[in-house]
């Protein structure tokens, strides 16, 4: 998608042929910058601390990351060394497992001299099919928003409120749950979007309104306690959000606070829809409230804030006083009775077992 | 209640007799500042820029806003003048009516010439009973508290949610949903606190945790995100929450953001209570959805943040981007079938128009 009228993606490679470029996505939406990633270390740092985030890119950038590593050790040992350290990096989404797992059953049906010239070419594929899985997404979704344009008439725009960045920042290109958007926009939809600011780290704020704004979408930033109150005067057709952990059965697992907003849903008859690929379904989970493990992180995400002063200079501020602690939890789960449909690359399917299994017989 | 150890109220009678000063809330948790109230312009301002705030609070100023304007202007006129530029500071908490309405009616009931004399007297009575309301919510509320720790076996702090500031910041001493947990303590009851951000103006990470940090009570600082999460995972024993107005059926109008956790607390089956004078109940009304006016606030208060710089300086910091623009409803209102129950000063009712008329017979 673009940037200041140029086509990007979140991810490329670098000429030397064995390191990548992301976009520095905690400068966003104030500062476009990138970062090199060339060696294991620098690309667990950049998972981490989420200058690269979103459960897809997670996924194609540790791809590339095991893929440079070989470039360091091929060895089994060295292979392991980096699958360990990639993987301890985000506990909540799954597409790093399978990503990971994807590069390491490669590497492992090869000798060892052979991994390193090869890892790039693997990555690629992934980052390749990462592509046309979100533009898949956006092809089905987009339906889904034409149907709810036809509903009311073609009068007014479809209002869309989405929570965090399932953006195309999420991924390499389109996202999960902004792909429907964009695919609507093209073919002529009018939408608007409500944007959850998705505190603590503002990704909603930050990266789904720059997102937005890039492309001309109308938009509303919101406070994360706003929707519920739109969802009962009427003022959303649906919700589209992401997913970091999808079980078999349909619970899906997304940002903190996506669970009150599909609670708000249900509540007004609004349609809630969670956008993701295959990857993000961890058939092995028939449940996640109890079984999917939530990341919890650091304080400071909660008692600071950062963005930009009248200076145009970026500065982090304190909003809790000093003494008071805070807590932390990044993601939450939404059982699957509160979601209307999941959007994947092959369709839509209800949030059931039944439903996602007759997708992916 | 206490800052630095030192026993405080929100408000209190300046030295002239015909002048207030308040504790300056914008400013808080990190500066302690008060400002002085000596004409109707500034008790506007005050009330409408949020220098103080909550319902309880509004009332009293106000009153004693009116009381002020019948030093400059005593007439028939000026008193109407003067009812007119408060009353229309804050269009969504019912009590600020309710005060000002409490104080016309006695200053209609003698000559002009003696309004200046007696209006600070009403004023206190009306500021003293506050107090008095507030402390009654909070025997009452406490021994909801008491029942929830009995109900754990005593193991363990009772854990509550709230959301906003209807603390002791938000009356004039004990305040609402924060005066059964301050009673509680007292009687020996652990107590911890999940305290809500509250987005966008932050009422709960700067003002309550204030509190709680002052008066020594455990707490924790949530993004307004994470509550669905904690009940869903038993963190949370019951929410308590204040109130800006509330139907005489028992929909409840609070801070923006409250009924999306009184629909995990139902989801969950933790109790949600409501604390609130009967100044608060507006018996006009049998319906709060779409009768209570709810007040949309300037789109700054989304997009940009305000807290301390590692210097000890206050900054503000923009979080959108240029040309995002927001949307800033303050207010929500929670539908009676959501409310456990509502702590008044006179005891616990349901949350129905039956309950609510027993008390108030």
């Amino acid at each position: 998608m673009k940037i200041n009228g140029q086509p990007y993606r979140t991810i490329w490679e670098a000429a030397d042929g064995k390191s990548v470029e992301v976009i520095d996505q905690r400068k966003l939406p104030h500062i476009f910058d990138t970062v090199r990633l060339d060696n294991v270390e620098r690309y667990a740092w950049a998972i981490s601390d989420m200058v690269i985030r979103g459960a897809p890119l997670i996924g194609v950038c540790a791809a590339y990351g095991l893929a440079t590593a070989m470039f360091e050790n091929s060895s089994d040992d060295g292979l392991a060394l980096a699958y360990e350290r990639l993987i301890g990096t985000r506990p909540t989404a799954v597409n790093l497992r399978w990503s990971l797992d994807r590069m390491r059953g490669f590497f492992m049906g090869m000798v060892p001299e052979a991994r390193a010239s090869s890892g790039f070419a693997l990555a690629r594929s992934i980052a390749e099919e990462d592509v046309q899985l979100s533009a898949a997404i956006g092809r089905h979704g987009a339906e889904i928003i034409q149907r709810a344009w036809s509903a009311k008439g073609q009068k007014g725009p479809v209002n869309i409120l989405t929570h965090c960045n399932a953006g195309w920042l999420a991924a390499v290109d389109w996202g999960t749950a902004t792909s429907p958007i964009y695919h609507a926009v093209a073919q002529g939809v009018p939408v608007h979007v409500y944007v959850d600011e998705t505190r603590p780290r503002n990704q909603g704020a930050s990266l789904t309104a720059f997102e937005l704004n890039e492309e001309g979408v109308p938009h509303s930033v919101i406070v994360d306690n706003a929707g519920g109150h739109l969802m009962q005067h009427g003022q959303v057709d649906l919700c589209i959000v992401g997913s970091d952990r999808t079980t078999s059965t349909g619970d899906v697992c997304n940002k903190i606070g996506t669970y009150l907003k599909a609670l708000a849903a249900k509540d007004n008859d609004v349609p809630f829809y969670a956008a993701l690929p295959f990857s993000t379904i961890d058939w092995s989970l028939a449940e996640g409230v109890r079984s999917i493990p939530i990341e919890t992180r650091s304080d400071e995400e909660v008692t600071h804030v950062s963005g930009k002063m009248d200076d145009g200079m970026i500065a982090t501020v304190q909003i809790t006083p000093d003494g008071s602690s805070a807590y932390n939890p990044a993601f939450d789960v939404t059982p699957a009775r509160l979601v209307t449909g999941i959007i994947t690359e092959r369709g839509v399917a209800p949030a059931t077992e039944a439903g996602l299994r007759a997708l992916y017989a």
